[in-house]
């Protein structure tokens, strides 16, 4: 499957992940217990997840932490080479091999390649680039997350 | 209308809103001509609407201009006091009350007010908070933008 035009998921990196979702919760947010943990909050919102994590950590699984990325690619001047933001956008896939073929989309269009795809942490698999301005993309396959054709995902309660 | 749980755009703060756009259109996204001029772009994707704008001007529109925000509200400690991630996420209403009414809402929550609502240089009406970690939350009624009662935008091609 090709890059496609949407957004699964967006991940706020936080100091807190409690106090966050603390703040989320009293606008009236629901969390989903079933695939919430101390670690991270998963509250599925009318048309995307959003996922509070703490922001050293998506650092360091988005490739932030070997200078700027582990993959091919670099960036021209110091100018395009900024700090994580902070936040992180996610494309969910159905397969390894979508998001293998969608990483060589991002790389073919100049993105900056920050994690070449490879088993994550948390049992998934997933590629990381960058955008011309720093902005990370995670590309994503999770067994335990089912994904629609349009990138949207399921949550449990 | 009270604060709701989705996210109608996501704006990427970029340094040159040609080339970063030039790139999500090598990925395949296609700009919504009607809605873009040269100082934004709109994509109109499965989803969501992601829009480049000039960094410095997205801080600015936040509300960083002047120091931290100009609303109520104050960050505790510096620890918690972040400059500008380069990243705003809106939710869009269907009229200035509805803002007004969700922008309580997060000051009740405990969120940072960094602009109270108001008139908008392009011509909406807009209150902008940041989260417990300084993320920015633009809530909007944008009159040349229909909005669904999910806070989905509706884009001209």
């Amino acid at each position: 499957m090709r890059f496609y035009p949407g957004v699964s998921m967006i991940t706020l990196g936080v100091r807190d992940v409690e106090r966050a979702s603390a703040f989320y919760e009293r606008l009236g947010w629901k969390r989903s217990r079933g695939a919430s943990s101390p670690a991270i909050t998963f509250f599925g919102l009318n048309n995307i997840v959003l996922a509070l994590f703490p922001r050293d950590a998506l650092a360091q699984d988005s490739g932030f932490d070997s200078g700027f990325g582990n993959g091919p690619g670099s960036f021209a001047d110091e100018e395009d080479r900024p700090g994580f933001s902070g936040v992180s956008l996610a494309q969910n896939y159905g397969s390894r091999e979508s998001v293998n073929t969608a990483m060589q989309d991002a790389e073919q269009a100049g993105g900056r390649i920050l994690l070449t795809p490879s088993i994550a942490a948390w049992g998934g698999y997933h590629g990381v680039f960058a955008d011309p301005d720093g902005h990370v993309w995670e590309l994503a396959f999770n067994p335990f997350m089912p994904v629609g054709p349009d990138g949207s995902l399921t949550l449990p309660d």
